[in-house]
């Protein structure tokens, strides 16, 4: 079998199910994937995030290109080694954090040049140094850089983002291929051992092979959007396939058409990944319009802020009806918050501003969307995807769904 | 057997070893308490708790007194059922927070009268008041209410505290018996049960057996220590006996002559709590001095900033020198920081302020001190403390030990 493999076991309409299969373990989709920004999922060890259910993890290469630096990580033995995690992992190309945290940055046909956030410290990012770095990193797959516009720009601003990133695609692919010949194997473990005890300097040292995925643009506009899926499946027969520049502000509708616009234009055969989308309503509609792989980092957020996941929507965890609530706060989920305390502890942790709170609804919230994924899954597997899908989203919108035309 | 219970299986010198039964289980001891203010260790679940290989744990009266209110945690089944904490709890009285953090006080012999220091709303604590509190919260051990000054204060208000405090002493112990006779077994689970899912409002409800323990006063006045642990002494048949008012700014040689001075006077046969002493060398040099119990935040709270403790003293795990270290940050330590993460990526942690860098150094630093007094318990059973106390203090402080005299 190849290191990277995609096979769909069920589908329901536009909807699949299926494994992806990496060099560190496979993965079932469709699929959220935790995020663990600077290599850790905020305030989860990685023993938390297995027990979230989560098998693969996200992390960022623009943070971690600026601390502790893709030389030191490469040098630690890769991503892997570094974090502990076992599991398959993937890269962003750090696009989007250049966009959003850089205090100033210049964009040219070369690159990107940024100012860091941390330090004021001038950076050239361009699309063969974002494959070094990647590369460095080391994870499963890695993502290309692409160039981002704010939303609601004019469509000329908009078709120039996306020409330029496929242009840099091109240069990505290039340089990876260059890399990958270079073979650089002489930093990086195939998979952590267990236990750091167990690191020994000569263990065996192989470049894990990685996937390169393009990354779709074009805002809301169907005309660019489709160009870019063109010229991307033009340029290169991909492991898979992303879908950026949604979730920034745009109305859902606006979402939703813009996914049923690429989705019949994709390779059926390959992963598709919806880029920064992570509520469990925005899941579902997701699933039905044929994606795959999912993150985003508001799970996490919004449990640190006390909000939790509910299949009846969200519930504030402060809330005065909690004081004295001896039941889980979502009778049946698994998650360590639910099985091992009650609604007025966790209140109480709130209240007292104990970290101890933040870190349960950060499980919680990340185990409740990956068990929608699951539930998503037995549903296409038991023929019922299409009801289960319009139940859910009543539920938890508790008002008329929709149906995806 | 009775459901407390002390015996002693080993001794050296002033040193004890031995086990403390409770209601809700044994403590091996010397012993050191993790420190749960408002019910949960900071940052830490019960479960990393029991990883720390902590049994008994502390707990706070005048916190949970304000917040969410001993009522509350009565009706939600007691300390233990609301916690999830399965082992024996301590919980102090809070005489210690009303002088540390009420803004303003006003002390007479019926008790202290304080605003809150959460929303300045007014209370009455007094010796009744605080049995009725910790007997609502129902803890394994509970504190007496004594009356703190600060320290270095002139010998006649020394005296008057702790003269107050014998009186304060008597009248919790009149409250203590009373509620004793009254039963209140409406309201307490015995023990929690495993899960939330299995909590049935009719499970047996048995107020389950409390201890109250006095607390020796009288700062470094040796005269007044000893007129204290006399006058404690003479008032009743305790089931261990807590030393207070030290570690609170006076020198370690004036600790440990105050240990001295304390330690033939009190039962050999009962366990001895030495309040609010937690740094790995206070432990030891308590433990010579025939201290059985300890409890401190400052363990958890170094962790926080990011120092721990080493066999070789403590280190900052941002030092420049952790950047590629691959080794674990106490070669041998059991604790999850040290089995499954290495210095370079904890110091990663720290630097990226991601909490789960405070949760390791805390759950590091907790059972650092746990194991100390584990090392401790050996070298007495195996008739080599003396030796083992004198390389270990040697060690950690890199510098001559003076003999205990």
């Amino acid at each position: 079998m190849p290191p990277f493999d995609f096979r769909i076991t069920a589908t329901a309409g536009a909807a699949r199910s299926g494994v992806f299969s990496m060099p560190h373990g496979d993965v079932e989709t469709p699929a959220f994937m935790p995020v663990g920004t600077h290599g850790a999922v905020r305030s989860l060890s990685v023993h938390d995030v297995a027990a979230t259910g989560g098998r693969l993890l996200l992390s960022n290469a623009y943070h971690l290109y600026l601390r502790p630096g893709d030389d030191i990580v490469r040098a630690l033995g890769g991503l892997h080694a570094f974090t502990r995690w076992r599991g398959p992992m993937l890269t962003d190309s750090g696009g989007f954090q250049v966009f959003s945290l850089a205090k100033y940055r210049v964009v040219t046909e070369h690159g990107v040049e940024f100012r860091s956030h941390l330090d004021g410290s001038l950076h050239d990012y361009t699309p063969e140094r974002v494959m070094q770095i990647e590369r460095n990193l080391g994870a499963d797959v890695i993502m290309q850089l692409d160039e981002l516009i704010a939303g609601g720009s004019e469509e000329s601003a908009s078709r120039a983002a996306m020409e330029r990133s496929l242009r840099w695609l091109d240069r990505c692919q290039v340089e990876f291929d260059r890399l990958t010949r270079e073979g650089r194997a002489d930093g990086l473990l195939l998979a952590p051992v267990d236990g750091i005890v167990d690191v020994h300097p000569d263990d065996e040292r192989v470049a894990p092979p990685q996937a390169l995925f393009p990354i779709v643009q074009g805002g809301v506009n169907p005309t660019l959007r489709r160009e870019s899926v063109r010229g991307i499946l033009a340029s290169g027969d991909w492991i898979g396939v992303a879908i950026g520049g949604l979730s920034v502000g745009e109305s859902k509708p606006d979402m939703h058409a813009t996914l049923e616009v690429c989705e019949p234009l994709m390779p059926s055969d390959r992963p598709r990944y919806l880029m920064g989308v992570g509520f469990p309503e925005d899941l579902v509609e997701g699933v039905r319009r044929g994606v795959d792989l999912f993150d985003c980092v508001a799970p996490n957020r919004m449990g640190r802020d006390g909000t939790a996941f509910t299949p009846d929507g969200k519930a504030q965890i402060k809330q005065a009806a909690f004081r004295t609530d001896r039941r889980p706060l979502v009778d049946g989920c698994a998650c360590e918050a639910c099985t091992h305390y009650d609604r007025a502890f966790l209140r109480h942790l709130f209240m007292s501003s104990e970290p101890l709170g933040q870190r349960l609804l950060a499980m919680h919230n990340i185990a409740f969307v990956i068990d929608v994924m699951a539930q998503a899954r037995a549903a296409m597997h038991g023929g019922t995807f299409s009801a289960w899908s319009d139940a859910w989203l009543r539920r938890y919108h508790r008002e008329a769904v929709v149906p995806v035309g």
